[in-house]
């Protein structure tokens, strides 16, 4: 837990993940969110892409060894208390970040298993996924699938109850390693109906988060802002429950005050700075 | 001016320029100080770097295709009200962005004329130099070149009075297009001595800005943040003059208060949110 009466200490919180020019997912969202939560912001550029709040038209992703040099440089000089991975998009890269993160062992590693967009454009290769599987997940402290993902990294059809999750949580929480705390956030957003309860696991506890679907079109980087929320917050809470809370309760406050942007003609963003730029101190 | 009693309008404001992975400058530093002066922050991405607070140890141009790509797709959806130009690096990225801008024609058009890193890396190639001059300088309606750059655009020795400054101003202003309101900012930080006077020229006044040098280390990405500050605020204050003496503010109080961050051992970034996490609201 956070000391309340000590002197904010500003954790240097990295995201891997790629660009969206739109400014609504991908690096630019997570950089939101950490600087709207009380972080510092640093990003290792994975892959670019064009793309609007409508449709991602291109992907141009980073040469491994690039994606090596930007790591390696920057873990050479700046201290980094907790790391996110996003759009990692093809084996290659994904070989290099496990390689780099197993090396470095960051103390926080949340994996956000990105795989399509909102717009449903395909964001990982299919032939990764056994990469992502198998070298990711043993090194994360936290994974947030929503469940396409979840189903897409087990291998099972359609998840579409709550019973279903805790059991996708459990067996997700097989394919990490043991030791350790780790924790999986399975994410509700695509149950059927209006209710959207996220289910969070740590081989021992299991926990039901309460939501409720809000009705808008902005879900742009939604997904990206709140496992990037988490990563800000884990070095300062520690406590994986309460970080949950607090990053879903900032998601939702971001996705309802959204209309305040305009932003596209697509899924628009969420508003991600919807407390600071009311004059709320951090919490 | 701005109306203060009407709703407040967010734009949506463009960076297009290198990353730094490290944050503290390029498009993650833009994108910190749009936020955190009240706009909604994109970024196309011109350039990867591999940097850290003590130096760039690799660059990665993006290549030009992919940089108008990433231009035409954002600007077929999102309605950009400003955009800032900075690390551009090659003469073919300076060509596409000339052209795409010289077709979408932004109102505002902010050019931060990059040339060096703080860390002392040559961050344009020397032959895009003319380039820079003949296609951006035209399209520009602010340029905010310190004194290095400003030699290097006109092709001159070193500057080192005001004097020289007011005449630089009004050589540069002569480069760039006679129509409509555009505005010189030459940057005093590299005068001799702890006054750093800064001149702001449009054909017809000559603003001199007072100044003075601020004892620390943190100032890996001051012009970035600088010219940054101005792309938000111009498009909700539209006075230059006004968004200049704004913009300054914000970044002395920035490089201030970067004590607060502890990253990296060499030059450090200054503090974007040093107000708004104090629970000061937007100005």
């Amino acid at each position: 837990m956070s000391d309340e009466t000590a002197a904010r200490v500003i954790p240097n919180t990295l995201t891997i993940a790629g660009m969206d020019p739109s400014g609504g997912a991908g690096i630019l969202a997570d950089i939101k969110a950490m600087s709207a939560l009380g972080a510092y912001g640093c990003a290792v550029v994975a892959a670019l892409t064009a793309q609007n709040t409508q449709a991602v038209t291109e992907i141009s992703p980073v040469n491994p060894q690039f994606v090596r040099a930007q790591i390696d440089t920057l873990f050479a000089d700046v201290e980094i208390h907790a790391v996110k991975l996003g759009m990692l998009g093809q084996t290659g890269i994904i070989e290099v970040v496990a390689d780099r993160l197993g090396h470095f062992l960051p103390a926080h590693l949340v994996l956000d298993p990105v795989m399509v967009s909102k717009s449903g454009d395909l964001l990982l290769e299919q032939k990764a996924i056994g990469a992502l599987r198998e070298q990711l997940l043993p090194l994360a402290t936290l994974i947030t699938p929503n469940l396409p993902e979840a189903g897409v990294l087990l291998e099972m059809r359609s998840v579409e109850t709550v019973r279903e999750m805790r059991r996708v949580a459990e067996r997700l929480r097989n394919l990490m390693t043991h030791g350790g705390h780790r924790w999986v956030l399975v994410k509700g957003g695509h149950l059927p109906g209006n209710d959207t309860i996220d289910v969070l696991h740590d081989g021992d506890k299991m926990i039901e988060l309460p939501g409720h679907r809000i009705p808008t079109r902005n879900t742009h980087g939604t997904g990206c802002t709140l496992s990037a929320a988490m990563t800000a917050l884990l070095p300062q809470l520690q406590d994986v429950p309460e970080v949950t809370k607090r990053a879903k309760h900032y998601l939702v406050q971001a996705i309802t005050q959204s209309g305040a942007l305009k932003v596209g003609h697509g899924h628009g963003p969420v508003h991600h700075f919807h407390a600071l730029w009311s004059g709320k101190p951090l919490q």
